[in-house]
């Protein structure tokens, strides 16, 4: 059974994640969304929630599964024996943190492959950042978060509890 | 008439930033220098400041209006009549980041377009902030900023008050 | 009135030209498409026949005009009164040739301003290149080029006239 | 059963190609090696002594085939069953012609995903045309292209043989 | 006599770093590891540690010399009587920030030459961010820093230093 | 004593390598301008012109020598006792090709060292061929090539000898 696990810290999903994680399911034969703990960084939605809005999101999705990490990925990889790691590319500017990323944890795993695969071009413009921006000031989300969140992360946004946009 | 609102933050603004104000306003018949006010963040200027020295820097420029607006940038142009947004490149890591945002902008008012210039060759390598470190520590800034603004900009920066290089 | 000059080679005219003929053609009161002729390099169509097809493609734009050029693009814009030249780019490679490209023409004359556009997401992966590559081997080009140049296009490939993919 | 497809010119296959296939063979259940067919290029070897090249350097790999195709490449998918492109990316260069090249695939069937591998950094700067390069002028090739073909390699180059470098 | 300053954080030296030195000292009569003073930035160590770590790993290069400076670099560069500056570059994304640093420097002094080297392929991936980033999380450091420091590296992390990863 | 190559085409020299050569004359004790023989591709100028172009250029330059070579640039270097590679960066585009290069001649005689100096802002836009395509259409290359040799550039391309622009 072969097993991806695409990591990222979804504050919160986005239609251009939902992409990559409907994508990636078709060809792998699970799939875990791996939401990375940072402590250094403050989120708006606290780590449980964003782990239920990728349920929410990806519920019709049955090889979809959605877990926390802390550590390094190559440890929570092992732990799950998942040798495939899933990145979305979005644009050059992904393309070098990424590409660096990749070769650190070949670097510490040499079994860990890192698949890229190019975001679709309509959400290329899309980042969890851009959503919270957009939303803070009162503009549309329809069609930048999954349908089934976006009254829950217009919600949030509003009763002012952005930190870190 | 045809109106273009050149945003960003201009804190201070650069002979980079004159160059495309000036460039601009022999194309456009009105062009709106629109300073972002961006809570988050402190600034060496506060916004009223740096609204008079950008008016002090483009006095000469007839068909120039500043102002400062908050929130989302497609809200202010609807207000102010405008679908045309200009922006310089100096560069292509401006490239990436102003291509999301011009993305983002068309589909927040499919109606508003994003045109881009690329700065003069000469300043491809200014920014406030490289202005700011420089003024910082003493080293000479003639051509930089504009000559009318100068030595505003080196006293406030010898007065110790750089809260954010 | 403010006219730009659209240039390129449009062998042929693909679904993202004519999006920023579409786009370009909102914002200035005439655009000229301009078709650079070169001589050392023999496409698929040739100029009289790309110019027709730009023509059909944009019947419906009353202020866009279609003409070939030859030599250098400072030149054509002296003779047609313009000092706008409109490019799209679709990705960070096309930048870098634009680029030097903006920075040459504003070298040979300072009057003369580049501005660019964004490509529309779903046609960044779109050139006359690959729409010939694709109908060569049978592919669909439906979404690719203007609809009623269709089949002109399909026929002329399949006329095996293909000199330069 | 998971079967990918790498495609490529591989004039000759270098040890950057090496790596990938080995990589690949590692994740997905086949791996075919798929020589593309360019009528409008020459290249060094010609299309069976390519095929025959990368069959000897992969010998040892089980679960790979090597087959050349001419036409679009989704139709020569569909043929072998498979939804999965795997590419190579070296540098931000190869990136954006290779991402139009996905985005243009998943347009023309929507069921096949591009998957890219980051090469090895120690590959990064070699190409077939570098491996060229280096033996027409009678440089060391060692460790460019896999140990098994590299006399033949040497032995083509020396023949007098280069078309196109 | 050739002087050339090789400037930076150096918080702490890696193997990358080490690369560049040692290449550099092969070129140049002396050069100074320089290391910045940023007093906005706090890092895991100090500025005479990190001094110490770049003696402890450069002891075997008899032209090296390390020191501190604060302010501009081409104000250190005259005291040392220098005109040129050693940098690495890793990767695109470097390129840029330090293009822009390098004609700001030629800007302040234009007798000053910035030099760069591309740094070994195999530490494409390294800096001392992710250096902190494994260690902190348990990760082997092996190849990342130079072997006469990693123990220091491992214990100052593990004693809860980090400040800044 | 140092000496540098610096490797080119130089079909014919600009004011970007004359700018690159001025700035490295004065780092080096001697540098070599090293016009590339490729056979596979003809230019405007033969070989013989293309020196004979740098010296005239170059002439008030006690440290520099013109030279040509064939085969690879390591065997040259080795013959003029030079370690020392020294390269121009106009852009990014140039970075990619540049980078393969330099750790491919680093592969070859790991003792050679490439340096890259970033091209001189005024001079980001131009190249050779830029020269040659101003030129053939009667633009003015003032300020495009050294002084000393327009009048030969305007003269040769208003023969009618280009061949590839």
């Amino acid at each position: 059974m072969k097993i991806a696990v695409y990591p990222g810290s979804f504050d919160p999903i986005t239609k251009g994640h939902l992409d990559i994680i409907e994508r990636g399911a078709k060809i792998f034969d699970k799939l875990i969304v791996a939401v990375l703990v940072n402590v250094d960084k403050n989120g708006l939605f606290d780590y449980a929630e964003r782990v239920n809005l990728i349920k929410k999101a990806t519920m019709y999705l049955d090889n979809v599964e959605v877990e926390c990490f802390r550590g390094l990925l190559v440890d929570f990889m092992k732990e799950k024996h998942s040798n495939v790691i899933l990145k979305g590319l979005r644009a050059m500017s992904d393309f070098e943190y990424e590409f660096q990323m990749a070769l650190m944890n070949k670097n510490l795993n040499s079994e860990i492959e890192t698949f890229f695969m190019m975001t679709n071009a309509e959400y290329s413009f899309l980042s969890s950042s851009a959503v919270k921006q957009v939303a803070k000031f009162g503009g549309c989300i329809d069609g930048l978060v999954p349908e089934s969140i976006k009254s829950i992360v217009v919600e949030k946004i509003q009763e002012g509890d952005v930190k870190h946009v």
